[in-house]
């Protein structure tokens, strides 16, 4: 149908006749000429059309905003050079106009950015912008520059089941009743965690799947109900193979793709680093700011909530200087106050210190002379700062410090302009819940414990450190992984830590378990969000951008208004009703 | 954890040490010796440990069946050489062995092919047979092979999501509850078709896609509830382009996977004639066997099966011939009737040829002198030949003669040893539902008619032929596509046809109508199986051993369990109960 691409006409053309297909992005009859921008994938030619020409001409005066067209002409110089094309040293003289498909008039323009309904519900036009064509090309190459590194080097890709077992308990999990047993269901998997693993004791070596998983929770702003995962797996490996192997991937494909040189090799830091210096188990090392325990420098002073904290051991009171920050606003100290309290803080202290030398703090009067002065310096404090305070908690107060860290950064235009990769290691093994008297498995229960001896975890599970790790890249996590557990005596010791009682584990996992008793082999893996990294290599906020058919923030497709209601005659089909509303949750209880 | 792979331990490597990870494939003590099988995904390897070698033969001799080892030591020459595997020319003596992990006694050795039930349930064990290693390999293959391609030729990959809206009366959705929307569902899609044609209306130019699809409906011998397809839509394109790309496509995968040289080009054939020659609109080009038309040679005979047929516009009157047939017992030609049964025969006419000339016929009788013998010849029959006869309705006798074909095919060994593709095009575009008074699309409603006049169409549908094609290899549909139709009038007067009203069409479709209005393209694509496809490779008649985890034909999963009862707490929080057998389906009418 076509001899050329629009976007790909140039110099080389010229007097040649070619044969164009795309859409009329812009018509126009200047002087008694008609103009078309031609549009396709690969970009904009211009079209002309002179009065002289008879019916092409007569065709051409009917064209549309976004006509389908099939255009014959002969390429030729153009007058008014348009340098920022590269079709734009040429036009094409149009012979045949072909119209394959009229449209009515758009919901919304092509080169403006239309509201966020509007582009869900009219997908088809949002993703014919050139700005969507690309962030969508760039997900397509990322892709494809993983699959073919890891096809180069033995990755065996293999698909695991979409309708599987649900998980006793599964809070996230979806659910899919099934036809042929009746009160049964599958579940949709939130990731293929055990079909990996269970892989590797099937005696494949190194697997990847590019995966869909799903999780069946209350969208937060960024989140989707299906996602995409890069999932792999290794054989006999350890954690090193692991970070080596998948840093050196990320290298290759962050410059295949967007020509970007990562760090070789990435740094690695502990998790109670990351906590201690960022406040974060995914620092986002662009920015320079640290924050300071300054537990010692307060143990004399008379502001209970600081010396409470300093004394308790699972306490923590942390300093953050912000260069230049004296220039706050009282009512943007109480911004920050608010963010902080979003992360859990109930107060926030500061001192300002004025370019003067003057100190302004509400909290100076709780120290002994000079002793406000030691404090300050041991966070570093100099003329024209800030400095926040945030005591209580070790892991709230991390959290809101490290939180205010990122918006001072943001705030004060100290994000470096750069990509700063790091693994993040030797996470705690368990969180101990309070509330429910157990711990909790921080990654998942399959991860493996640094020791291997199962008395010396059992006696200091408290404390206990396990083999996994995330890649952080920019402050956002976009992988994780860990080497697992392959010996059917520590994974249930594991369980039992979990408080995953026998039966309960064999209703669970029955089936891992007896996987292990075969002769499982040291295994590892790791599994990389491709959403996100897509929208960071597109240089996007919203991962939206990067997937063609997304869900609202309330799981809904506007384009095909999925969900929807089902005639209860099909609900019998597959065993199921839709409960009445006064026989709801409270109803079971 | 090691240097090398088993399976690749050669000559190159005598002198030098090595280690190794893998499974005792056979460990065995022999004079004071003890050998061990070493295999991993590449192979085996002999190892072996020697008294005098202390420790290294203490551990050895503990080493169980499928023992997980890490092993290091020298390669040598071996005396007793094994010609059939790559390592066969030398041993490891080993000098540090490590067991990783024992094994509990296995429910199969992997050296046998166990019951399907166990298969299923130790899958893990299952897939460690090299055999399955081998074929799960070809898919991988397989399925790489064809991405390089399709990336090579600027094919972009984007996914489609799998939380869909469901179809109303979409008998064979899988329905997902949704727990933000009370009352409503998700649907699992059955293809991206919508999807696909949606992304060339919003400016891609090559889609393709591996995609999981689900169907869920009783399954028969070799369907899965969940099925990959490699999915392609072109946009700009005639049938031409789609069956010229996908057919090189095919021919370039089967050279390089399998070594296999397709022809080019494929034999094109249309409906029509596949189900004159073959009975089948997927003729098995192997067998060289073909139907004949016999209608004009029984007008005159006594038979009124065969008359009725022979008179009836809508009838058929066929004969299959095969060579050597005579052979067939009274027994034999009743398994044939009954095989034609199946596929809806009421009866079975046959005629044997004795070496001796003699005729043998049922039906012999019916027909005057000399007309019987211009019968069988017409039919092509010669000395020690049977010649079958089927009458009654065309497509009802074509489906059983076809099926004698294949069946005659096997019993008489006559399906030569190749790969015979071909197209099979110029489909009816409607099927008349006799029952339901109306017209069925033999494709999807979205296929394209020849015709371009929608006035055309609808005076002549019911003999109307579509833009489908279907790519067939060695009787298998292997891939199934259209040219869409691109024209909202068009496609509404389809929809029409169809006897889907306008609001209907609105409701399931609504989305695809609006994009057919804003300037969508001329576009067509295909779908190519590719569990059938790998399964063909690997030289399998089961798809389920190209699938890591499949489902039972029960729709269960061994391993796992799945699917399982839920609590009914669970329910509630996606709003749904399970139906009380009492108040089942007959309760709805």
């Amino acid at each position: 149908m076509r001899t050329h691409f629009c976007g790909l006409v140039d110099e080389a053309l010229i007097g040649q006749s070619v044969t164009l297909c795309g859409w009329a992005d812009v018509a126009r009859n200047l002087g008694g000429v008609c103009f078309i921008d031609l549009r396709d994938h690969e970009g904009i030619v211009q079209i002309l059309a002179e009065p002289d020409q008879g019916e092409v001409f007569d065709v051409a005066a009917k064209v549309g905003y976004e006509y389908c067209l099939r255009v014959t002409g002969t390429v030729r110089a153009r007058h008014a050079v348009n340098d920022r094309i590269r079709s734009g040293k040429v036009e094409v003289v149009a012979t045949r106009i072909e119209i394959l498909n009229a449209a009515d008039t758009l919901p919304f323009y092509l080169h403006e950015t239309p509201g966020e309904e509007a582009r869900l519900t009219y997908r088809y036009l949002d993703l014919r912008r050139p700005e969507m064509q690309r962030m969508m090309r760039t997900r397509t190459r990322l892709v494809q520059a993983l699959r073919h590194w890891l096809d180069a080097r033995g990755f065996q890709d293999i698909e695991t089941p979409i309708l599987t077992k649900a998980t006793p308990e599964g809070a996230r999990d979806f659910l899919v009743p099934a036809r042929m047993h009746e009160g049964e269901f599958y579940a949709l998997p939130q990731s293929p965690q055990l079909f990996k693993q269970i892989l590797m004791m099937a005696g494949f070596d190194r697997y990847y799947q590019i995966a869909r998983c799903f999780r069946d929770e209350a969208l937060r702003a960024d989140r989707q109900l299906e996602f995409t995962q890069l999932d792999m797996e290794f054989a006999w490996v350890d954690e090193a193979e692991v970070q080596g192997t998948t840093e050196a991937m990320m290298r290759d494909v962050f410059a295949e793709v967007i020509g970007v040189a990562l760090a070789d090799p990435f740094p690695r830091m502990s998790w109670a680093e990351a906590m201690r210096r960022y406040g974060s188990d995914k620092p986002d090392l662009r920015i320079a700011l640290e924050l300071v325990d300054v537990a010692e420098a307060v143990r004399g002073c008379e502001f209970k909530v600081f010396t409470d904290a300093a004394e308790d051991p699972g306490g923590r009171v942390a300093a953050l200087r912000i260069p230049g920050g004296a220039t706050l606003s009282r009512k943007q100290i109480d911004e920050y106050a608010a963010h902080a309290a979003k992360f859990g803080a109930k107060g926030l202290a500061y001192a300002k210190l004025g370019e003067d030398g003057a100190v302004n703090s509400p909290i100076a009067k709780f120290f002994a002379e000079g002793d406000f002065a030691t404090l300050l310096a041991r966070a570093g404090a100099q003329q024209g700062d800030i400095v926040f305070f945030g005591a209580g908690e070790y892991g709230v107060v991390s959290a809101f410090m490290g939180a205010l860290r990122l918006k001072a950064g943001k705030d004060f235009g100290l994000v470096e302009n750069a990509w700063r990769p790091l693994w993040v290691t030797d996470f705690p093994m368990f969180e101990w819940d309070e509330e429910e008297r157990r711990y909790v498995a921080l990654h998942h229960p399959f991860t493996a414990p640094a020791v291997d001896d199962i008395a010396d975890l059992k006696a200091n599970a408290r404390t206990a450190v396990s083999r996994g790790y995330d890649m952080v890249l920019n402050g956002n996590e976009i992988g994780g992984g860990s080497i697992r557990i392959h010996r059917s005596d520590m994974q249930s010791a594991v369980f039992e830590l979990l408080g995953i009682g026998e039966e309960e584990a064999r209703a669970k996992f029955g089936f891992l378990l007896d996987a292990l008793r075969f002769g499982a082999p040291p295994h590892g893996g790791v599994a990389f969000g491709i959403d996100r990294i897509a929208a960071l290599m597109a240089g996007t906020e919203s991962i939206r951008d990067v997937i063609a058919f997304p869900k609202t923030t309330g799981a809904q497709c506007l384009m095909t208004g999925a969900p929807s209601p089902i005639p209860d005659a099909q609900l019998a089909e597959v065993h199921i009703r839709v409960r009445e509303k006064a026989q709801d949750v409270a109803g079971e209880s």
